[in-house]
């Protein structure tokens, strides 16, 4: 457990020797550190394998972080916070400018409920248990079960879609503005079969595992429809999609819509990310050239907040064989807790 | 900063040592604790303030824990926590479950950027600066920017509204189902604009500084209805609403539609919400009074997750003096991180 007070104050001799007292009265055993200049830092080890850390810096900021153990009397360790938190305000009175108390971290749980956002903020999820966890030969893909937002796809530590989020699967289908009937439709990934369930045609995606993992776990999303990789007016090609792409090139074979729920563009342009840029530009490239001029390719691209990377996508798109157009639109998919931004894009 | 490794591990002794020589390399005074056998122990006192807590418990969870002072250097910090993580890959290699690091947690900051969701859970925003921050004789009111919700209304730590949530707004209208032209609308609470906005007529609140703080910095939800107290077909009552509503009822004046976004319901049936609930059952009674019979009466509910909240909100709406039905939506409201719950309810 990880909970901590944060607190500008003025006089810091008077709140350490008050809070002290607190310790000792549940036999902790204090050790005061030698911070070089650095600020008062006290270490207080208790019972259970308690530990409290007190650092008071120099521009007047207090922070408490209690660590507790599995197993320990959380209704105790509450206490013990109420009663800091007591103190504090009643030696502090008018000095203070906030008192903030976070929510307990946990680390080591068999459920993990932390996972980043896309612009790298930290946010617990309301996951309460594993569904389903393996590691294919391309990547780990967990299944977990979220109260609000049902089953979640999470593939190597990335939120893919939950079973809420049918908001994504619409944005990337042109958000109900398109009229699909009769059209011929190619599905770019998409191995959850969230777009498919959302009557589509032909499906091409290299992790069978995905595809197994969903038909069992996120039938919400999915429906029926992966449960036979062909249907009346679908097929799903578990393939990797380059070599499929190109040869539709050279059949001369076209698309009414393509949708390309691949992999969200790369954050970095680090080196070991070049790769992905290029992967990106090589599908979007095949990807224009098997579309009809009339044609529409929906893609998502990352985080609202990712200005740079979505500046950079934008960039490669205006250096295609095929001039293209493209329009954006700003989503919010429900277990993303971040919105995200959609691109539609056209043959000029 | 905060930041975490968790690893199971199956031999500690081998594995602090291995750690050790990194911190004596960083010339960390290094501090081994005695845990009266609740597992390993140590602190590390490094330059510039920086503090490592390295602990290993019995079932093989090590964490480490660095913190580090403002104006510290953020690269060195994360090469140091680079090292750490792939020293313990080798040292563990094969006999590692997870290796987790979260993103680091920044305390006493001018801006405050993490505000839990009604479920209790820790969220961080993208929030970048506050943008309004005073005390009512009622409540602390923050309105605080996010990079991709705009401005967010925080009510004494409870996020209220951001510019981004239309979907609250058309939530608590009836989600585009109703026909509001010519029909007489009596809006408790509201005190953002966003209902009003929304094109309605009549609006009661108590404290004019949430209404002077969102007339300018939340004109994204409020739009200009705000400026004024009295428009065309408007009038904002800064009052409190039980007396106006026990008039109307003395009056016989009835609504078409009563929108009650004073708050949410109480999370705790703890004594000191008790006089929340009794406020609650009271604008109920009173609002049921003055609905006409083919009336609806829209509200907010709570966080889906607070499954007992809501049962005993629907509880309460069975003793009500007039008999009423009730439907509910669960709502995805960008701003939140949470799925909402709202509620319609009309006379039987």
């Amino acid at each position: 457990i990880y909970t901590n007070h944060t607190i500008m104050i003025s006089d810091c001799p008077t709140t350490v020797h008050g809070l002290q007292s607190i310790f000792q009265e549940q036999e902790m055993t204090e050790t005061v550190h030698d911070t070089e200049g650095h600020g008062y830092l006290a270490t207080f080890i208790g019972k259970n394998g308690r530990l409290v850390i007190l650092r008071v810096t120099a521009l007047g900021l207090l922070t408490i972080d209690l660590q507790c153990c599995e197993g320990d009397n959380i209704v105790q360790v509450e206490n013990l916070l109420n009663t800091l938190e007591e103190k504090l305000r009643s030696l502090l009175h008018g000095n203070i400018k906030r008192v903030k108390r976070l929510p307990a971290l946990t680390r080591g749980a068999a459920v993990d409920r932390y996972w980043p956002t896309a612009d790298g903020r930290l946010v617990e999820y309301d996951i309460d248990r594993v569904v389903y966890d393996e590691d294919s030969a391309y990547q780990n893909i967990k299944i977990m079960h979220s109260r609000q937002f049902g089953n979640i796809l999470i593939l190597n530590g990335d939120v893919n879609l939950a079973e809420s989020d049918l908001p994504y699967t619409q944005a990337i289908m042109g958000r109900g503005k398109e009229n699909y009937a009769g059209k011929e439709v190619l599905i770019l990934g998409g191995g959850d079969g969230g777009i498919l369930a959302e009557a589509v045609k032909l499906n091409v995606y290299i992790d069978q595992m995905v595809i197994d993992g969903c038909r069992t776990h996120m039938r919400k999303a999915c429906g029926s429809v992966l449960d036979n990789l062909k249907g009346e007016c679908y097929q799903v090609l578990v393939e990797d999609c380059v070599p499929v792409l190109k040869k539709y090139v050279e059949e001369g074979k076209t698309f009414d819509y393509v949708i390309n729920d691949l992999t969200a563009v790369p954050i970095s342009t680090a080196p070991e990310e070049d790769s992905t840029w290029e992967f990106l530009q090589l599908i979007l490239d095949l990807s224009i050239k098997v579309l009809r001029p009339t044609g529409k390719y929906f893609t998502q691209g990352n985080s609202a907040n990712l200005t740079e990377t979505l500046a950079l996508y934008e960039e490669q798109l205006g250096r295609l064989s095929c001039p293209v157009d493209f329009s954006k639109e700003v989503v919010c998919v429900p277990s993303y807790m971040e919105l995200w931004v959609f691109y539609t894009i056209w043959k000029k």
